[in-house]
């Protein structure tokens, strides 16, 4: 492999920032030092930029089937537009996603959808639908062994994806004796289902109604419903896309009792807001995905979260449906629900711009500094999902995933020069200051400014250790 | 109907004490004051004595058939031990006992069985475990209408009488809309079942082992997961029988936002723990129920939530099981278990002692004084479950159900002597100050000393009215 | 003495409700039932209209000198004006009004004082501005035993009443030990004084900067410090005109623990506004005291505080200043600090108008019933500060402290009527339901619709008795 | 000067840990590698141990006048056994020793003292204990323009070194003004001075008694009002040596609200108890410092602060004062109160086994990660004090203050052979794992092993830029 030396820039880790040039080789970081006189191969020219780990996104959804389609963004231009975000590590999903399908057979569905497409490298949370059989137990339990150390289940989509509280408290205990993290989306599914059952009966099902079938203590009951379990079973416990003070109430009294409970949000919770679709007919189906997107007061408590520490990690639960009904290789999206909101697929596209925006909100906006930037987009969640340390931080022999970030380059974010194929951006039009220069993965400069360098399947599949997390409470049970 | 007057005793209500007279006619209280002259059939002598409200109990089992058995105590034999204790009233429950049951078949079938027997007047929860048909929420709406104001959900017991939280919401809405309260057993039943599970593969399922097939928080996650589907439904809720502090700061913090919340603790609770059973063998079955009975040092915080008014009343979840086989009409009980509690009927006796333990651990321990006895366990129940301005006070124009207590009898409670049909109790031995000396229900002296002087059959079924609760919070859902 | 039958109204107490005749002979109640058959020199016919305890005023600033005047209602005109408000004892304050003056000599100062003037019952507080010698701790000691069983000490206004916390934990350390209770008005005058100078450096010194000095935080700390000491001395503690919700979450927070923590609110704080009075000028002046009038949204943070029980009592802080400066016997008041709110006397007028007020924003805006509306203004006060069982209830034996009060009787506030010597109203206009018809004293009809009967000087000094509180903590200091 | 080059260790900063060389020169971190091949005049081998950043102390009292005596250790023997435990940087206190003494001629008395003896660098914290005048305000204001960027305040004290609240806001408006930080010594003075004199007239004076003159809630109290006042100020707040779970509890609830608040503890309140000095007679005068040294059960609680992250530092509190009488320089110290707790000086020996017991305690007990120990004893110090970027990181550029910890040596504490000029040590005979086996400061080697290598004075002042903390609130005044 070739090396490469970056001259000049402003080295940032999680914990300290200092200027100088930085030296990989052979894929990994090799040296970082004060005018370092070393031969590269190429040389790139950081002064005046930031050079940080490259981002993570620990959820994603790519080419993935669900809500009766599949995601407008393959592996291939989910990656890509990834990779131009500065993000070169995701961590997505492998469901059970039929009867029958078993927790290994999820995992080896998915690596085999991705490994010809994926430009940057990845990972799968194992996504649990069924653990009613003492041989999918013992499959669950011997993942971790394989790379596979987080597990996902929801709460929420009764009749689909929902699973009992029996089947999240053995996953738990799995996880517990493992040491794997158990990840869970918080919302009571029932709830939302007789909510919304009553807004069909009523006729009040349109597009912006989704959000009032979603109340925040739908999310902060699931939240504490999840933490409690994870108590008694003596798992880690991380909540995702959490969308509402309520839950983020939960999350901090679970830190302060010293339990391994971690939460993460995702932009559009921090940059969108319910204001903007409440009275936009069917473009708000653009903002529709679960949680949902909330009221703008909302906001504030979110960003006071990731300021106070509560909130550790910032990933964007990227799941792309099209608003247009126009390419012929993918089924109608958005559109299924139009005027309806209970057939409109969840989810919104944010892997692209993940980076963009906190930098923006964090960074220039006065609510952090570019070391937090840095831990919550890369080196956190290289620690809790079993990246870390070989991904996720500036350290001599990590992998040499690498971004330089210009803060002096403006952007404009629009759907007409985003890579995520999708035919809308939720933050159009919106101008952000700071945007990565160069995008190295593996010591491979895969983005150079407005070019994409990388080779279509250069991603390679991460086994992932142990999650990096408190010491897991003694399980209340006496196993 | 006969006169009675009742001379020179303390007259104590929630609010007040003073010395009077009180003078009752045709079944109600017709006149309190000093000295008063009118001719009565009968006289009664307090001087020295409380004259307090009847008790009233809203937590019984009386011959219902539960466990694969039916409880020890009928209609007679419970309502006589309970008039001997000094209550005069009780609610109890009519479940949905079978697949095809409606809610008002519940309800009817439950009148029948009570009607020939009780010599107290009585009331009913409705007990759902299927609200799954229009037909059944329709019937739901119609009890408060009927008299029937409370409706009791379960959390735990899967595959009998656990609900999933659709059906517990439905009932809160319906709850909210007809003014009526929810009452939830809360614990998280799919998490005892888990542990139980495991400690049967692991086989130690030895009468004991019951409580920590229960850790405090099923209970606590439980609690707040009502607590938070009453907010979203409007609905006000009650927690019956709570044991554990975990659910008791759930109830703090409710109350403390507002909320309509209430909670009611047990005698066994307080009064009994975990290291009398320990090490009992077949014993501590005598004291198996669901919430368990907890460590001892668990006892000073449920005493601490009497003292704030954190809880609101004082029930028994009296639900008695014999531990002999030797009843030729009964089946056998606690024995089906031994050496197993997977397999033990869950229930206590208590509806006797009730008052007798109130007094001593809180009049004559000092921990509150008689108005706040008289509230706990005549009042607030009165009020919270719709009995109140009939029961629960000593006003004119109430009913006349009145006990006369005397603070300086002792009492040494042992299963020998008690009413209950139950051969032990929890509290053998145990020497309490304060007993009622007469006991008096719709004017009818009842209990005279050791002499049972009511007839089988004459307590009066209740229709009773709107709980007396903390405006509802408005829904959250735009129904 | 003569004796008086309320016949047919519904007696109210603050637990139960009910219809009934109460006969009162020789100043005290002796009898109460329906259709009473005694012989009585005067019948109020009460049909329609609640019967409930004289109303009790425990914070009041009658005839005192301070703040470089004298209050403008004297003994008589201010308890002429609280009968025909409903109220029938009020406990002011009898400060060490200068250097010398010991906490008995305070205490016979006021007696004499009041006693040719008082028109209703009245006690005393104690308020204590110098325990530095053993002399005046033994006085202070003593008082409980001469009926002061209540010791009053200000956090606020530096250099005249402000005690620093020594002085206020030797006096926590005397009601520990006498089982008096500790008054506080919690704000911090250190904060208050340096914000204050500040905005007159910087002439901010306008009438309305005067709630800019008190901000919510220096009256949270101080409660939360008076608190804390009191913990640690093991006395019961009451805050006086808690007005902000800060405060109230001190409060809670303490009541959770089982402390023995007590608060009153004043009707100023719930009727009143910051929005009243930010733009008029002089006119501010009227809403001038310590706390201040807050922010509009803080009401409703103190009304949950009611409902929720955190608040126990509410008392007035009748404290009058006019706005004019036109009678002769009267100094220059509100006047003074024309311009610049350092030297407008502090204190608003209310005697009159709270139970108008409670019972227009309670129980007619439907936030709480009659019963809590009794409790707050006659039982809890009573209870709290020795006066019960003498007075605040219902009841066979107490004084014969009576209002018939007026459900459907219109009223309109406005100084051109009103009974304080007090040339405004800050309810002026403000049209409410309900006042009283009858207010009866000690068996003694002393107000008849708009007629006053009583005679000047008959009001009675009341010898307090110990406080009605939550047994003490036991003090973490081992005297 | 000449160059080190560091080789092998495993490289931990607050963030990452990675095998690598460290390359020194001329005072500071040039270069960060995998087997670096530059000429260096000293090579240290460090393969299997840590290369850390030199710890730093922001709490010593070294050659401090007060107790009516002087501190045992004098700055030479304090920054000796600084270094010897791996510190390199000390944060001191320059007090207002005496009347007339103004803010910065106290840090200039305090320089003097310092410059020829200290073998480490050096700052101070100017200890205002008067601010009355308007010279003395502004000259605190000008000396974070002269990198003295801390100001503390005592709340203990009376009569000596507490201050008023009027003096701590103050301090908090200058700090806020000018980007300093407040620390604060939070315990109410007045509360221990009252019950210090009963004890005394009790005569219960006896040296373990001074813990019970400082109960919990005088810590509690004083940490909510600074924490308050700083809040109101909207200035940053540091609570120094946090002993008690009460203040921990403020500290969590202010982190939560996002407000700039920070605390440290010290090893005493971990590593000691009351039991070890309960029954210890005069031998309880070694653990006498204030907050005092609690119960055991406290200690847990500390560490949960730890590890949640409550607490951020650990320094010393380093104060020293002998316990035999026998150095002819020194006046006589903790004998002076033999048998009176109240005449002992305040303060334990801490500075040099400060990282021997949070390595043992945290790393090899398994509470905490490397990461975290250096977070605590270096990282953060730096930040909150203004040493970073400077000082408390391994990154290019910063000051070579280096640490090579050696995880395998075990090292006993004990008095015989530790270099402070004090005749006691806490911890006698603990065996900890892990202590440093070279030292260097500004890239020079002053200990290696148990050699001393340094020159007497080689300490550097250093001016310190503005503190690493939460963007400040806005201050609730309009100044």
């Amino acid at each position: 492999m070739t090396s490469v030396l970056i001259t000049g820039g402003t080295v940032t880790t999680a914990s300290e920032q200092y200027v100088a040039d930085v030296f990989l080789d052979d894929g990994v970081i090799v040296q970082i030092g004060a005018n370092l006189q070393v031969a590269a191969d190429t040389v790139v020219q950081a002064e005046g930029q930031y050079v940080i780990p490259g981002g993570i996104d620990v959820h994603t959804h790519l080419g993935e089937t669900v809500f009766r389609t599949i995601t407008a963004d393959s592996w291939e231009s989910g990656t890509v537009a990834a990779a131009f975000g500065g993000t070169t590590t995701v961590v997505d999903f492998a469901r059970q996603e039929r009867e029958g399908m078993s927790p290994i057979e999820a995992i080896e569905h998915r690596r085999r959808q991705a490994e010809s497409q994926a430009v940057i490298d990845y990972g799968f949370h194992l996504m649990a639908t069924n653990l009613d059989s003492q041989e999918y137990l013992e499959e669950l339990a011997a993942l971790p062994g394989e790379g596979v150390t987080s597990f996902k289940l929801l709460m929420a989509y009764p009749g689909t994806m929902m699973v009992d509280d029996l089947t999240i408290f053995r996953a738990m205990q799995v996880a517990a004796d493992t040491n794997a993290i158990v990840t869970l989306h918080a919302e009571n599914g029932h709830v939302i289902q007789q909510i919304t059952d009553q807004f069909a009966a009523a006729g009040r099902v349109q597009e912006h109604m989704h959000m009032h079938a979603h109340p925040h203590l739908v999310e902060g009951e699931a939240t504490h419903r999840g933490i409690a379990m994870a108590e008694m079973a003596g798992s880690a416990v991380y909540i995702v896309h959490l969308s509402s003070r309520t839950a983020l109430t939960e999350v901090e009294a679970a830190k302060a009792r010293g339990q391994a409970v971690y939460a993460e949000t995702c932009p559009q919770y921090l940059f969108a807001a319910y204001e903007d679709y409440e009275n936009a007919g069917f473009e708000a189906a653009k903002y529709i995905c679960s949680p949902p997107i909330r009221e703008r007061a909302n906001q504030d408590e979110l960003w006071r979260g990731i300021e106070t520490g509560a909130l550790s990690v910032i990933a964007t639960d990227h799941c792309t449906f099209r608003m247009q009904d126009d390419l012929a290789e993918l089924p109608p999206q958005k559109p299924m629900g139009k005027g309806d909101f209970r057939y409109i697929p969840n989810g919104v596209p944010g892997v692209e711009n993940r980076m963009h925006l906190m930098y923006q909100g964090g960074v220039v906006e006065g609510r952090y500094d570019m070391m937090r930037f840095v831990d919550l987009n890369c080196t956190m969640p290289a620690k809790l999902f079993g990246l870390y340390p070989r991904k996720g931080i500036i350290a001599i022999g990590a992998d040499a995933d690498v971004v330089v970030w210009d803060p002096n380059a403006d952007y404009t974010i629009e759907a007409a020069t985003h890579h995520m194929r999708v035919d809308y951006n939720l933050y159009e039009g919106m101008q952000v200051s700071g945007r990565p220069s160069t995008v190295i993965s593996r010591g491979e400069i895969i983005v150079s400014g407005e070019e994409f360098l990388g080779q279509i399947g250069r991603g390679q599949y991460i086994r992932r250790s142990t999650p990096y997390v408190l010491d897991h409470p003694q399980s209340v049970t006496a196993r």
